[in-house]
Order: C-alpha cells, then structure tokens, then sequence
C-alpha cells in the first residue's frame, strides 16, 4: 500500500476544541449528532464527498486517508474513475426544478455521466426510476459500470409529471482521479489484528453506511483510550472496489487478523443481528454468539451467505477470513432500506448506543479470552491458603467461588475462558474475574 | 462371474413393435401396465417364473440373464435347487379344489417338495398357514432351506373346512438347475459405479417386488437415453441368495460401486421413506435426504437397519457399501405386506410414477454433484465482465444471482455442489445452473 | 501407600453369625438397617467414628483399614490432626444442658478445638450457628482448616436463649494421629479396574453419606460373588481430604482407573441423577444415560460441574478420570440437604434398593460392553446352520432375531455392544444375549 496509495499527514487535533469522546456517550446523542452531521454529504465509491466525511471523522480519531489512483487493476476489478457532482436536474418548460439535486442527492443516479439535453417526458421516461411499491419514497440507485445518467423521485411525482419540453442536467465530472479510504491502526501488545470495517459510499442515507461509521468511530476511539491485547485496524472504505483495493494492496497483511467485523445498519431500532463468518465457528463468532445470547435483548444468528456488505470480499474463498457482520434490522429487511426514507428519523440515539455496547462487550471478551493452564492440576489447590476461600464448610458455594473451580479444572489449556463461561453458565465477567484472580495467586498461567 | 453364470445373448430388441419408454410416461400408466403384465407369474428364488420376469424386462432394456449352477457356494450358503411347479391343489372327497394353485399361486408354500397323498383334516393341518388377524387374505409363506410342503389359505377358509378324506397334490419339481438373475451394466464417462438392486422373487404380489422391478427397468431406460458421468450397474435378483451370489461372483468388481439403493414396495399410495445406508451419510443418502426434504410432500428419513431386502448383504460389515433403501410405505408397515392383498389394487400409477420422479431427481444430484474450485478466489470476480450480472445497482439479488454468489464463494473444492445447495437454501436447480454458467464462463474448475 | 498407610488386618467374617447379603436385598429393608446402625456414629474427616463406621462396613466386606499420618503432605493439602470428641455442651446457669452433644452431634460445630469457659449471651452468639430459613433444623458445620469452636442448633431455640451465665465445654482432642479411610480390591480378570467411592466423614446424616456407603457396600459384595472382567477398587474416604490422600498415595496407580463413580445421596425418594464426569462423554457416562433411559423412572443427566463431591479431586484437569457421580436428588437441591431433616425419615428401604439395581444394571453394561468382529463379515452367515434361524420365512423377525443381524452387522470392531444397543433400539439384555449366542456359534469373536 505504501508505494501505491497517497498519505494524507494526521490532522493536528489538539486545538481549543476538545474532541467528542463517543464511546464515553451513554445516551447516543453525541453518535446521533454524529450522523446528523454527516448527512448532507453526497458520497459515493469516489470522489470529494467521500473526502469530506473522513475528514469529518478525523476530528474524533487520527484517521490516514487513502488515496489510490483510478485505473489500478486490483484482482478482477479497476479502480474506476473519480466522480464528483456541482448540480443536477430536471427543469420544467417554466424553468422550475422539478427534480433537484439540492433537495436530495439521492435524486441523482449515482455515478450518472454529465449530460445536458432538453427531451420530451417520453424520452426523459426510460432515464426515471421510481419504486411503485413505497410510492412515495426516492429510490437510492447506482450505476458504477454501466455509463449512462438517471433521476431517482418517488413513483407518485413521477405518475404527476406531465407532457413538456425538459431541461436535463447533469452538472458532474468522471474522470481519472482517486479512490478515497480511510484507515486507521491502533497498535496493541501483539501485532495480530482484529479488522473493524464499515462503508462510506452511500449518500444522504443514515442506517445504511451513517450508523456504522458512527459506532466504528466510537470504538476507535474506545481503544485508543486502551492498550489493547491486540493491533486494532479500522477501514473506512467505499463499499465492494474499497474493500477490494485494500485486500489488493494489503494481500501480505492479511494473515494477521484474528478476527473482525464489518459494521453496517446499526441504528434502527430493530434487534442486533450478527451475521456469522464463512468459517462459521470461529472465535469472533462464538464472542458475538455468546453477547447477544447472554443479554436478554431479541436478536438474531444468521447463517454466513455470500451477499452483504464487504464480508462479502474479506470472506471470499482466498481470504476466508474470520470476519461477521454486525447489523440490526438486517440490510434489505427494513421497508426504509435504500431509499430517502433511511433517514434521520429511522435511527436512534438508544439504538446506535446500544450496539456500540454490545460491540463494546465483544471486544472486551475478543481481549481477554486467553487460555490458561493450571499449575497445580492434580486435585484442587487449597483455595483457602491463597485467601481465595470465603465462608464456613456446609454452606453453598457462590458465583465467584464456583468461578474460581470452573477456571481452575478447565484450565488444561484446552478452554478458552469463553469455553469455559459457556460451559459454566456463569456470566464472563465472573469468570474474567476468577481468572484475574487466580493468576494473581500463581495458581494458573496463560498458555 | 464370467466364468461360471451361463450368459444368455441379447434379446434382439430392434423388431416391429416400438418399445414403450416407461421413463416418458407422465401418468404411471405404463408402469402399472409392467405391473399388471409381470402379476401372474409364479416367481420363486428359482426357477422358470423368475426366467420368464426376466424375459418380460427384455422387452423394455437389453438385460442379461445370468444362471448360476445348483450346489454353488457362495460365501456362507449354496446355491439352492431349481423349484418349479407345475400343479398344486388340495382337493375334498368330492373331487372339487378347495385350495388351488392356479387360482393364486399364493396358496402354495414357496418351495414345497412334491407330494401326494390321502389325509384327514388334522393330518392336512400342521402343513396349512393362514393369518387369524387378517381372515380373508392368502398369506404368503416360503420355505427355501427346510424341506416340507404346506398351503397358505385365507383362516376364514380353514375354519369352514370339515373333516373328510382330501387329496393332496404338490406336482412341482426340486433338483438340480439354476439361480436366475438378471444384470444390465449402463456404461458411463467413469468406470465409477452406481448400483440400482431390486428382487424379484416373489409370486404374486405387486408393491413387494413389482414395483421395484417396474420403477427399476424405467430408470435404467432413462439412463440408456443419457450419457451419464457413472456407470450403472441394475440387477434384478432374488432376494438374498440373489445378491449375496453376485457378490461372491463379483466381490472384485464391488470397490467400484460409490452410490446405490434397493427399490422395493414403491408403488403404494403412501409417503416416500428412505433408509439410510449403514454408513448413514454418505453421498446417496444426503441426495436422497435432500431430494425428499425439498419436496412438499410429507416423508420418513429412517437410520439403517441390518432388517430388510439385500441392503443386508450390500451393507454387511465386509463391504459395508453407500447403498441405501427406497420404499413407500416401509415393508411390514401396512397391512397388505406379504399377503394375497398386495395386488393391482394396492399400487397405483401415479405412486409408480411420483417414486420415478424422485429417483430420477437423485440421480441428476448424484450425477451433477461435482466439486469446483474458483479460479479467481480473491475477492469477487467482477460478474459484469462475463455477462453474469444483471440489474442496476442498488437492488436486491434474485435467486439466480445469489446462487452464482454461492458457488463462487463455497468453489474451495472442499464443498460439493449439493453442500452448496444446502447451505444456500436454494434449489438444486438453481445452483446447478449457476455452476453450468460460472463453468462456462471459466470462473470455476472441476476439482 | 503401602509404605505410608498402616494397614490393619483383614477381620475374621467366619464367626458363627451369616453375613447379611446386602445386594440380594430385594425390599431394601437391610440396606435401610444398615443405614440405621450407622447413623447415631459422629464422624468427622478423621477421628474414631470413621473408624467405627469402617469396622462396621467390615461386617459385610473385608474392607482394608488404612491410616495415614498428620502432617504429611499430599499436594497442596497437609493431613489434619486428629480430631475426638468425648462430650460437649452449653449449660445454662441452672445446670441444665440447653445444647447437648450427646443428644445430636450435629450441635458441635465439627473440628471445634476443645473450649471451657463461662460466658453471657452475648458472647456466645459469635459461636452460635443457625438456619433461620430452616429454624427447627441444626445445621451441619463445619471449620476444618480455621482453629475455632462452636455450635449449631435451630434457629427458633436461638430466639428462645435469654441472658444468662453460661457454661461451655467442648471435651475434645485435636492432635497429631492419623486420617482412616477403607479400601477393598476386588480382583478381576483384567488389571484394569473400576473406581467405586463414597465419603464416610458426615455425621449423622442419613442421605448424604449413609445412603452412599450402604450402596457401595451391597454393590462390592454383588461383586465378591462374580467373577468380574474389571478389577474393582471401592475407596470409603473422608471427602475432599481423603480422595486427594488416595490419589497421592496412588498415582502411579490412577491410570489403571477405565471408569467409575462416586455414589452419594442415594436413598431419598426422588428420581435418580447422574452427573457426568470431566470428559463428558466416557464409556461409564454412556452406560449410566443408558440405563437411566431405558428404564421408565424420570431420571436427570447432568453436565460436569466441578463443584460437588469427591469428583471435583478424580476429575481434576491432572487426573482426568471418566468417574461420574451418581445421586438421587442432587445435593443441595433438597431442604434437608446439610441439617438434621437429612434424617432416617428421610432416606427409603425402596429408594436405596432401587438406586442399587440401578448399579448393578450400570456394571453389567461395563463389564459385557465389548467390541466384536464377525468372523464372516461378507453377506449374512446363513443363521439356520447354527440353530440360530426361528421360524417360517415370510414371518416378521422377533427382536432376539433382530439383535442377531445387528450384532453380526455391526461387529466390525468398532462397535461396542452398548453402541449397539443404542443404535439399534434394542434392550442390552437382548442385545447381550445374542452377542453370547453368536460367540458360542463361532460368528463373532471379542476383538
């Protein structure tokens, strides 16, 4: 990557204004503020819009930006030409703007080639999408490859629009340029990594693409209030060609990450969904399983599949990496998803400070999930000489202290403390807790 | 087995009169015309019945006759001697048959030696079987390996009869002939085998053995009007001296055989059952599992039993082959079993038709079920390219695109097609022809 | 241990007096007597009531004494002094004992160091223990490893203690001498052996310990009259303390153990609940869900847990040994559990006989549960050569001719008959019962 992609110097970030700590923000409007303030910015897979919301995330965390130039090959695919939009519309015989850009950017077919022609209706129709089925909702749509332009409005406008003499413009550029993405590395003890992704390519859209850049934001900056067990890297990518360009550029790098989750469509207020890895079973799987499953909140464990978001490409059958998807209401399941109405009213502070909880908990199991191996495996250790036995012989054992022999007769180096809160039944922080504990009274050793 | 069977030359099939392809008849009219044809033949483990079934199978695929000799060993048991009957009646002072052969051949023990002579009723009793539970039904009774005669007659009848002085006659004879069965070997792309068993040694009864011959011979025209990637290998035997004699003649040849199934009792009108091979997951038993589960019809999945038709000898420990067993209602399960009312009205043409289809549905995953490898594994491959993508972006993916999605993300060579299948919850259909276009397009390789 | 614990000679049972069969006790009445004659004994981890309970086990079997030193060192544990007691009691200051050693021997807290002193109220409640969930009930405590006194009694009689000048006096000795435990071999065919252990340190309590002891020693004298395959060890051991005493006299003894048991809390009528060991899925835990499910009882499987009894030591990530433990209702989870409710009312003549038969079900499955290998293996051998054909053909087959095509078909070494059993959904009698018929046949040999 080094050699290929353009740095961008960290932005200085101790000015007078002190930052936003969003994973400090219990009630979810510091990360409701956070999406509303991105809003507006019309992004895509290229281009200024993109730009403009890194720098937006930089002023909470110290975010490199990326720039890789159009035209590289990057496995099958070209990074493609950089696209940025100053106006479209359609205007009336009167000069009105019916279908304005500056109202939505969603109005505008994403990627639509310049173009500036006056037609009659019939001739504007085939260029017009609307969906008949949420009539009154503009359709977000794209054309990456295909070059052609296009106006997205609701069905209902579309069934008003009347016989006239059009004006069309396409105020855009499409050209050789850059492919913008932002990432950042928060090191840890170990150089093995965990990969937090989410995509910034969508434009005025907030459960889809404006929810997860939130929560990943938050956790960046939750880790480097740490010093993680593990190296943290985030990526801020266009969604497909970014997530595709950073596998291309960083194909050495892969072997380090452990494990990972893309973050997408978390802030509805619909139940947590974590979508599992190809490889099904793996650790960052088991961690997310056993979250969602130990709170009491509704949720879902869905089966890995090929579609989705940019698991799509870190689990394709080369890579295969042991990355999930964290989600609510899962992408394509709510009515709003892909269209105007995906917007600020459809997310919530409580949602999206839900999930950075629970994404919160995960990691702190992904951190501390170590094995141990006992040092005095033959029979129990005389718990009492280690001030680690509490009351009178005859009584019931409590949580704790039924913790400390869980951990201790698991601890062959076999069991992970995620193994062995989930063949206890007891929750982790009990069991994180005997574990500190005993490895502070000599009696086990990670191993 | 060249050695020893007596082959019999090829019926010269290429007379006058066309042969009915039983595989294109969409009613079952056509297999329960095979099993109206094949009804009156008195079929034994033996013998001139079981030449004559052969023969009327000759009308439809290029079987071989095969006879081993009388007295051969094979594996724990011999070849018993030849049985065929010419006349076998009981008949009262009066002179008239109240038991009579040729009124159903039922009435006679299977493999009784001859006899004749004069007896009172409680002389005639220890040699009479009937079935007090089910009064008014011939029941069917062998006696291959203990030499005695007997008739079978219907309890009411055995309770009318009066103390008088009968006549028995058994003109049948037993010596030294031959075991007939018949073989056809389809041959594939492979030397790979697929063996298709069913018996053939039961008298008049249409579900217990009938079926199976019927839905047997229409599969292998199915086959002979293909190319398959396997060879097939039919065999039309009596029950267990019957199969376990091919495998002692053939015991070299078995290492070849990867899939297979006994057709038997598969023309009622009850659900579809499959029992598993011994193994209990092999290929053939997840074709048949999916095959079924896939249906909307309702169906039983059993575990293998050692208790059954000549899966016991293909699943036997020292060969312990992928053979499972297909029925309808299992045999012993309805009433009908073994008795003078499995007749024409017990199976029907559209149960003959509907296990056809299904068997012929298997054979397609069996056929089909090949293991790919993606040859571009890293990341997506850009379908657009290859003229595999359709639809503007932004929309959902319909079946057949999420199963292109599938197949390059499982094509590891570890996932076989129907693992695919299964784990996308698409139709088998659809994944085969995703893998057909991605094969054509040379994103995938056979691995 | 031979160097270390001082054995004491077998005692001489060939007096006049017949020894009681405890196993062939069918209403439970002697294993209730036995309970009975025990239960007035105050036992403690060490002292002269375990001594007492040991010479009254050796009535029924010829138990090996063993003592072994205070102070020696047995992995992170030491041997406690000797503990006696001669009397104890508070009196109030009219002489009258209010609390009474002598009257329950659950009113000394157990290990109390010996006390003489006069004091008020006040000063005695610090050392006063009571159950106010339980308040007519003593309940059972003890201090083994912290130097104190005390005593226990119901909650209520606390309530009715008034200011007074009391006398204490607890007349005992707490000194170096010895921890007793009993041990019998049961020789076997093999060296291999079964682990059978009860705790024998509870005072008078009915259920937890008697129940225990009595059935272990009805089961070694089932024993005693076999010629068992396994070698037997039957450990009566002061808890905790003992076990681990046991096992580091005897490690290089331990990895002769191939299964085992801890048997407590066996005679209170609820249903019957095994706990699996360490492992989770060993032979003796197969044998035991077995025998729990086939019979009609409602009956509890449950997980390891290393909280519990002697098991927590056997199953230590050290040792690892496939020892279940068997109970009735499971400790703790009985109100009477630790009081003086856990009384001779509580325990049952039928539901310590029933527990026994359970036993002995459970050993006859370890001590028949072999793997076969046919010796014909290809096809069926034809079973009417070995008498071992019933019936006419065209009959259905009985379950003991099923059991034979099961045990022939699955005997291919990797088969144990209770494997069998399972899969074939045939009880292990018959299933046993053919594996004999067909090793006498010559059909399969033990492999």
């Amino acid at each position: 990557m080094d050699d290929i992609a353009r740095h961008v110097d960290l932005a200085n970030l101790t000015d007078e204004e002190e930052v936003v700590d969003l994973s400090a923000d219990e009630s979810g409007q510091a990360l409701y503020q956070f999406v509303v303030d991105m809003y507006p910015i019309c992004r895509s897979i290229t281009g200024d819009g993109v730009r403009r919301t890194i720098d937006l995330i930089r002023n909470y965390i110290p975010l490199t930006t990326c720039e890789v130039p159009s035209g590289l090959q990057v496995f099958d695919w070209t990074v493609p030409p950089e696209w940025n939009v100053r106006d479209a519309y359609i205007k009336n015989s009167a000069g009105e703007r019916v279908v304005d850009f500056k109202r939505s950017n969603l109005h505008l077919l994403n990627y639509s080639v310049p173009v500036r022609a006056r037609m009659t209706l019939d001739e504007l129709k085939p260029h017009l999408y609307t969906d008949p089925e949420k009539p009154d909702w503009i359709p977000y749509r794209t054309s990456y490859y295909k070059a052609t332009w296009g106006f997205c409005l609701p069905h209902n406008q579309l069934l008003a629009m009347r016989e006239d003499d059009y004006e069309v413009c396409v105020d855009a550029s499409l050209g050789p340029g850059h492919l913008t993405y932002g990432e950042l590395r928060v090191p840890g003890r170990t150089s093995e990594e965990v990969l937090i992704s989410c995509h910034i390519c969508h434009p005025s859209m907030c459960n889809d693409n404006l929810s997860g850049i939130a929560v990943a934001t938050a956790l960046a900056q939750h880790l480097c209030n740490m010093e993680p067990r593990y190296t943290y890297r985030f990526l801020f990518v266009p969604g497909t060609i970014g997530s595709i360009t950073w596998l291309a550029l960083n194909e050495a790098r892969v072997g380090r990450v452990k494990h990972g989750f893309v973050l997408t469509c978390v802030g509805d207020p619909g139940p947590m969904t974590y979508k599992r890895s190809r490889r099904g079973n793996t650790e960052i799987d088991r961690a997310w399983s056993y979250v969602l499953e130990q709170c009491a909140d509704p949720h879902e464990i869905q089966d890995f599949s090929p579609y989705g978001y940019d698991e799509r490409q870190y689990c394709s059958p080369g890579f295969d990496l042991p990355i999930g998807t964290v989600m609510r209401t899962p992408f394509g399941k709510f009515a709003e998803y892909h269209s105007s109405a995906d917007n600020l009213d459809f997310v919530r502070p409580d949602a999206l400070r839900d999930t950075l909880s629970k994404v919160i908990a995960t990691i702190d199991i992904i951190e501390n999930n170590m094995y141990y191996r006992s040092v005095k495996p033959f029979c129990e250790p005389r718990l009492g000489i280690y001030g680690l036995y509490s009351g009178l012989g005859g009584l019931a054992a409590g949580d704790f202290q039924l913790a400390l022999l869980w951990v201790l007769n698991m601890s062959d180096g076999e069991n992970s403390l995620l193994d062995i809160a989930e063949r206890a039944r007891l929750s982790w922080g009990t069991i994180k807790k005997a574990a500190v504990a005993l490895s502070e009274a000599g009696l086990i050793r990670s191993s």
